[in-house]
């Protein structure tokens, strides 16, 4: 029943359109006594944030987030802490630039949500894509440096983060963890970030746009987290992924190569635990993406979505309009050719929350 | 906070161990007055029930469904209808076999829930793997039943149904429906199923085991089910899908190949309805799978899910003992060698009760 | 969301109708490792039993539970314990008297659901009641017994226990818990109970009924349990006992009467803590019945609860017919004369499982 | 799960602290297509204001609200409508006077949530209460607000009303809904105004407080909202009332008195429908309060809820510190010396908040 909120006792309550005053959210179930300040949630917004670069959307949005309830310090105390109240977090809409929105108040852009927001509720905020605007995900990732504190907070050092594994047609050669923040594309092989950016732009020329698969990793997660069915911890990444706009696929360690595999191949077979385990088993392989049964094996967990391209582009497009009459679109404005770029963030913060609400269902159903 | 349930306004809740006395389902929100005999469930039971050929589990287990509650017919009613009270659904095991259970008591099989479930809970019923095990999907099937049911006393004729695309290595060449039933690997290619069968012959032969890409494609539901951030249409199949056992993979509709598109490739372009579309309008593609902003079209909806191989094996694999030893385990008993090919009815289910929870969701906020 | 389930981590969902073939309910979220049998369960069930006195419903159920799943113990193990997935349990019911239901199948009983009932779905399992007869409460009561292992297995010796205080117009004058198990009515004062013996002989001669009101106190448990603003714990108890059958109002401590006292008369003043208290803030009073803004206070927690007089009665009452024809009616068969006496088990499971809850979540969300 | 949250389909999340910048909910599952503005929301708000007389609190608050999502208006449409997104609502907190908050910093106030908030939580926000605070409710009555537009969008006119009943241990004659709205106790009886003007004023001066009853009534909600089990309309509003800051009890119809009554006393006889029934069944009396078996009758649906004094009082009380030291306390500052008075406008809006729900999720199992 929620539309609009996720998790379950970790829970994130969204609002906002594109060109209303503000959008935010409401994260409720942190735990009281975690460290928390602007700039803990300012420092993830920032990586998602628009008008970064010539490749991502020219809207520009500081989108400096304020903090309205849910923590505390007064003169006694050392730092900022969270309540255990809800957290409401705000972010002031500042580009809502003044245009015509005569073509899409008017005509569904294929592959865009602007037709099925009509059918559905026949009415719509069409401004900028309205609710289903992707600057709905800046929330996520406000919400999802929330769950990065509480993991740590429970487990010492956890590290969510995440690249772009293609762009496109455009795929990548190694994978250097470091190189990730050090492109406009999260892309991490330094050698593909030249041809992804000739590439990129020869699309964003045409007015046209890509796809991307994005790839994510948590390190530090103990075994033991999710549930075997329904609160399978695979299950509700895939649902949280799924829901990041313009996803269409989502994949736990192998994914779908793992179907290509035989038994013997796909078996992660077991040790004894190490120093370097803390004791805990030892796995020679991780086909499973750190997930079995639904729970967590204590490996790193591993996840890859795939974005579809833009559907905001400049070659005409057959449609129709809202009173059904057949014309054609093409979409000017600001848009990111490659959506998938922003979405490695978004994707952070997805599963930053999945987990940080797990691990508090595994505090509250075992102990 | 669903350790075992699923769905909102249709909620599903399943219980029981593979060895136990009994497992079951509650199906709670079904609307009142919808026609619902235990043949309608059975049907779709006997799709999935083990021991139906040899390339699947040699279990005994005829699966007859009991309805405890939940539905009446009086000498006045025509039929036997719902109430709208919970539909409780027991199914008797019969086939618990007695057998010694130390290796699978004793030691973890890699790839297996053995391990992460022990992390979690400290103390698991191994027998035939216990709740772990693909018997409880059973009563996702007999759910999805009632979900079928439900969606066509709401839309008409609304076909939902699946197909094994790829079974380890093999794929097929041609899809027609028409196929599915006629052989034992729910297969849509007549020339693929004796290339499949002497494929896993084989596999079976030398105790190995191969994944499968299972199709769902569900006909008949308009546009409009579904919402556009976290009640997405898609979101809620991908975290449905990905809650069947040894799913390692989810797409919509083009889903990764997605990825690869241009903008303008993967658009697909509208025009207005004709009689076929009932004057809705009409679309001259589907790479969306039928969800666009996590809301139906009113195409198809089209799902692909990837199936690991089965992780009990006749090969020796490393792997330790519940007191930590180092050791080396082979699984004998009775497995699917492919629990892809049973994994397509439950597919099926899963996608219409998803289907109906989102259509009953649709009913509730905007009538 | 959850027409027929209750809680949140300790979630319980139940089904059955008063005629069908079985009831039962499945408990969702215990945390493994709790020590659980049969037993433990039946005990309580025997409590709230019809037939065993001529002051309660002469229908003959055994109420025998049947444990389905969540148990496990082999030969290794001490004892049978709950492993963390769901516990189904199921009651057979066994006198569904074959007669006729003329009267309640074409009429409705004034102050019964079945007119509610009837317009709400538009068809109903009239039998005894259907799904609103009282023997749903047997379910309650069965995962209550489970709840109270949780809260001695994560506090130490808890109690929760109940009482008859007023029986229609007959009060009491002393209250010995000591009493209560001593007298067909869980009176705790051995003075009222030949007045109300009497009293309830006489209604029960002519055919009318009576209401009552039961009181509940839990000890032993913590300060911390509920939450300030929506999980609080006095609503959560008043959601739940109002959930009972033919229960009308509810309080916390002092309740309606706290409204009549003044700031200074309804404060629990505070002392520092005794070692009878284990160093916990001692309080002088407890108005208050142990919760203060949502959350307990660490004093017994007191609640009380009103049940109306049974509407299935030998007075003729206007009515209408299905078919909206003016008559009267008169309800032969097996009543409880005073439902409210064996509410008393079913106020103590629903207060046991309300607090497993909040104890979940508190570990959950504080840890 | 719903620490901050309440409602299934019409769904309101609340957030804010007594002192901190801002409060608000947001308000998720509204239909699309419903005429609202701030207008709609700012009528219900003032009328809950603080420092409206001297009966309140002195807390200067103009309580403006401002939408922050959820509603759309183009030139095209005739009026400002939901859109069936979340509708965020923010009101400004402006009077956090710095004080001293020593006392309450550092003693915890008998019969006030201080100190629970502290066992839980080990950390609170003080100032003025922090999210233990009335304040809180502010949000209730905005969000209560667009419930009655739903009602009424639903079922036409629909009247939400309720009234002080008793003010400490002063009550009324006569019930007049036009005399409510004109005096500054919500106190339906013209001649018990002066007599509590002067008891309160009496109470004021010396420091005391008293507490109060309110009820409820719902006009125009048709038979069949509501479930017989657990989502029991009664159930759902003795939660909601409950949650109200320092209710301790809550009555459907008859209540307590329900409980005094025989059988044939408390029946609510039915006769055929009329036309000013609209050809509904006609009750000859409504003992119930319109509920039956947790399911609407169609009747007037009527509440009551028992506030207990307010705690913040000058006459000096036994406490302790957050150190455990004994020592005493008196609450000097703004406070309501009958909060039951401003919990009027806000049992309203609970329980339009708990109709709106029940009437959608109707809608959407049954149609």
């Amino acid at each position: 029943m929620s539309f609009n909120s996720f998790g379950h006792m970790f829970r994130v309550t969204t609002f906002g359109e594109s060109h209303g005053p503000a959008l935010g959210c409401v994260v409720d179930g942190c735990p009281p006594g975690i460290p928390l300040t602007v700039a803990d949630i300012q420092k993830d917004l920032d990586r998602r944030r628009p008008g970064t670069s010539k490749f991502v959307t020219q809207r520009r949005e500081p989108d400096t987030v304020q903090i309205l309830s849910g923590v505390f310090q007064d003169e006694r105390m050392k730092q900022q802490v969270t309540t255990g109240t809800p957290i409401a977090l705000l972010i002031q809409n500042q580009d809502q630039r003044s245009k015509d929105y005569g073509e899409i108040r008017d005509k569904f852009r294929p592959g865009h949500a602007d037709y099925t927001y009509w059918a559905k509720y026949g009415v719509r905020d069409y401004r900028g894509g309205g609710r289903s605007s992707a600057r709905e995900t800046a929330s996520r990732v406000a919400a999802g440096a929330i769950a990065r504190k509480i993991l740590t907070a429970l487990y010492g050092k956890v590290t969510v983060r995440g690249a772009l594994v293609t762009m496109g047609t455009q795929g990548i050669e190694r994978f250097d963890w470091a190189q990730v923040a050090q492109n406009d594309f999260f892309c991490p092989d330094p050698k593909a970030v030249p041809v992804w950016t000739k590439y990129l732009e020869s699309l964003r020329k045409k007015g046209s746009s890509c796809g991307a698969i994005v790839q994510l990793v948590a390190e530090g997660i103990p075994a033991g987290l999710g549930a075997p069915i329904y609160a399978k911890l695979d299950g509700e990444l895939a649902g949280a992924l799924m829901s990041i706009n313009a996803v269409k696929g989502v994949e736990i360690g192998d994914g779908f190569e793992a179907s290509f595999l035989s038994g013997e191949e796909n078996a992660d077979e077991m040790r004894k635990g190490t120093k370097a385990t803390k004791g805990k088993p030892r796995f020679l392989s991780n086909h499973a993406g750190g997930i079995l049964g639904g729970i967590s094996t204590g490996q790193d967990i591993v996840a890859r979505f795939a974005v579809k391209p833009t559907s905001s582009i400049l070659t005409p497009r057959k449609t129709i309009t809202v009173d059904g009459a057949e014309t054609s679109i093409i979409t000017k404005g600001r848009h990111d050719p490659c959506v998938g770029i922003r979405a490695v963030p978004v994707g952070e913060a997805m599963m930053a929350c999945v987990l940080a609400d797990a691990a508090l269902l595994h505090r509250g159903q075992v102990g």
